[in-house]
């Protein structure tokens, strides 16, 4: 429902000076103290003390490493699936099926930021056993950064991998229609001296938080990103609030959409097909306002995660010697632009993290509003900003 | 070192009554024939009987799939790196390290097409005993069609993994380096009534094959598959053999460059780093006439496969019927363009399978000059053409 232009003028009167009075516009929160807020914030809604710490942890973990639409901004989001019992706050998480290697657990409806630590111990504890362990989740929720996820087994020596499937916004190759999720890859792989390689992508041509940054800052986008409710390309964020798609990565079919189409529907199938969750258009919507969709098919959203010790592959300390040189000779790749240096997987998420322990988390104007919101209906003072 | 136009003119009409005389210009083979005698061929050059008859079996589903680039197109390329003693052709293949559901093997500089099916065998009895197996393999050579490697595992209700590195030909994005293959992804997964879902996909914007058959028919390319020596953007495919690079899925920063690099990169590391053999720039040419570069980090070129046991996450036959479902759904995508439905991973090549199983596979002229030179070297007549 628009509001027409009128009662916009009037709300920007009101809301004005409150905002003036009592909202700071843009916050910047020392990480520990942000994350033990989200701690008791989640507590306060029925969460354990354990379970509250580990998610407060995936929220803030995206935060500094730079993602900031998988970070705190996400919070109301959780809190709006707690109130309405589509998150369960007190989740008895069970391992229903199980060999050596791997198994399935179902979720009870956790936040995926717990279901996934859950699966990520388990299957690392069946890598130490025999090698490697592969975790399928179903009847759980939003993931949270899957990256926090992977990189649970580098101080195991060991390779971390997950993926999940989410509320379908992406369009197949050749279709017109939302079926996938952005259904993110992440693999994250140790070294010796040099920093761990952590890969964290999306296998759409673009992140939802990149679009929703683009849509909040009046930004419009390179074509090929996303398409319009009736197929046509667009350059405006704002379209996919209208029922456009993104799009795969490859973008169009000269350019290989069919590969980002096939990441996803792997993403997918071993997320919601394996597990007994749900997959395709039938995985539940985030956004507490839109009903998951009549005669689903599984059991909330699926994950699934794994990890492979390197030792049952290789010596540890010849993989991460000969690991270091496989960075340090990427980071030589001749540079297209001098200015600009071939990277590393990780490494923007990585530097950014150094920065923003240091600095701080900064927040915009919307997400402060969440926060002061959520501050005052649960009687949680927000920290200071620095 | 190109020849003069009036060489090429007396090239052209020494060659012309030749090939009217000896040559038919194309051919269209039976593919068990052609299998049989692939297999031969492999024999003479010293294979054991079984090892020739996987090899030509790589080879004829490749063709068969429609992937002309990885069938015996590439089999005068084998004999020569055999002929070179870069093929070994009786390796004696070593499990040199291992734990239940991992392991690695020193392919002792077999061919990727006989390694790779005997790691995949391992890899599928590791799954049985444990639910999953993964094997990397060094010290191996051309892989050949990932496709065929991954579904080894559906008849064993398993989905197949397979991965290889190859000799570098693309550029990491930002950069303008030739540093990477175009390291295929394959992942096959069983279904029940439906066929099998196969994803065989080059991390690269575009695979060489295709390229190489734009080139053979002298078309231009779009923009966004590769680059110039210069870093500049090129619509030529022949560039590739001026120095040029091919790019990662993705194409550009802004559609995503750095996620193809990623997974490409993930593809490298697990079969060249975590194995022992070569990886990134330091890969072997496919191609005899180039060496390999001196003081290599590693041994022959990489590969990594698995399985997974479906049955060690879900039961077997609920499975199936869910990934029918999952089928059946994205085929009724809506589609962009009602002319082209969208497809699931695997449908062309299967179609593909199905047509030429009949019809038989069409050979273009320079592969079946490439055949009726191996056959009279080895003294082995081909099959003739239906």
């Amino acid at each position: 429902m628009k509001k027409s232009p009128r009662q916009w003028r009037g709300l920007f009167f009101v809301s004005i000076p409150f905002a003036v009075v009592l909202l700071p516009l843009k916050m910047i929160l020392n990480a520990k103290h942000l994350e033990q807020w989200v701690s008791s914030i989640f507590q306060h809604k029925g969460f354990s003390e354990t379970d509250a710490n580990t998610a407060a942890n995936v929220l803030i973990t995206a935060d500094l490493r730079g993602i900031d639409s998988h970070g705190v901004a996400r919070l109301s989001g959780y809190l709006r699936l707690i109130d309405k019992g589509r998150i369960n706050p007190k989740p008895n998480i069970k391992i229903i099926r199980e060999t050596p290697s791997t198994g399935t657990i179902d979720a009870d409806a956790a936040v995926g930021l717990v279901s996934a630590e859950y699966a990520m111990k388990l299957a690392i504890e069946k890598a130490n056993n025999c090698g490697s362990g592969w975790i399928a989740i179903k009847n759980s929720n939003h993931f949270g950064i899957a990256a926090k996820h992977s990189m649970m087994a580098l101080e195991h020596n060991m390779i971390g991998f997950s993926v999940t499937n989410a509320s379908p916004l992406v369009t197949p190759a050749l279709g017109a229609e939302r079926m996938l999720g952005t259904n993110p890859i992440c693999v994250a792989i140790p070294a010796g001296q040099e920093p761990a390689f952590v890969l964290d992508m999306a296998t759409s041509a673009a992140s939802n938080g990149k679009l929703e940054i683009a849509e909040r800052t009046n930004k419009s986008i390179p074509e090929g990103l996303l398409i319009q409710k009736d197929g046509t390309t667009s350059t405006n964020p704002a379209e996919l609030k209208n029922g456009g798609m993104v799009l795969t990565l490859g973008s169009d079919m000269d350019h290989g959409s069919y590969k980002g189409y096939g990441l996803s529907a792997v993403v997918d199938i071993l997320s919601g097909v394996l597990s007994g969750a749900n997959f395709g258009p039938w995985v539940p919507p985030f956004v507490s306002f839109l009903d998951p969709l009549p005669n689903l098919p599984g059991l909330g959203i699926g994950h699934f995660v794994g990890a492979w010790r390197i030792d049952g592959f290789r010596e540890i300390d010849e993989f991460k010697s000969t690991m270091d040189l496989w960075i340090q000779r990427f980071r030589q790749t001749q540079p297209l632009n001098a200015e600009h240096p071939v990277k590393i997987p990780g490494d923007y998420e990585r530097e950014e993290t150094e920065r923003r322990k240091i600095n701080g988390i900064p927040l915009v104007e919307k997400v402060v509003e969440d926060l002061v919101n959520i501050s005052k209906e649960c009687n949680i003072p927000l920290p200071n900003s620095l």
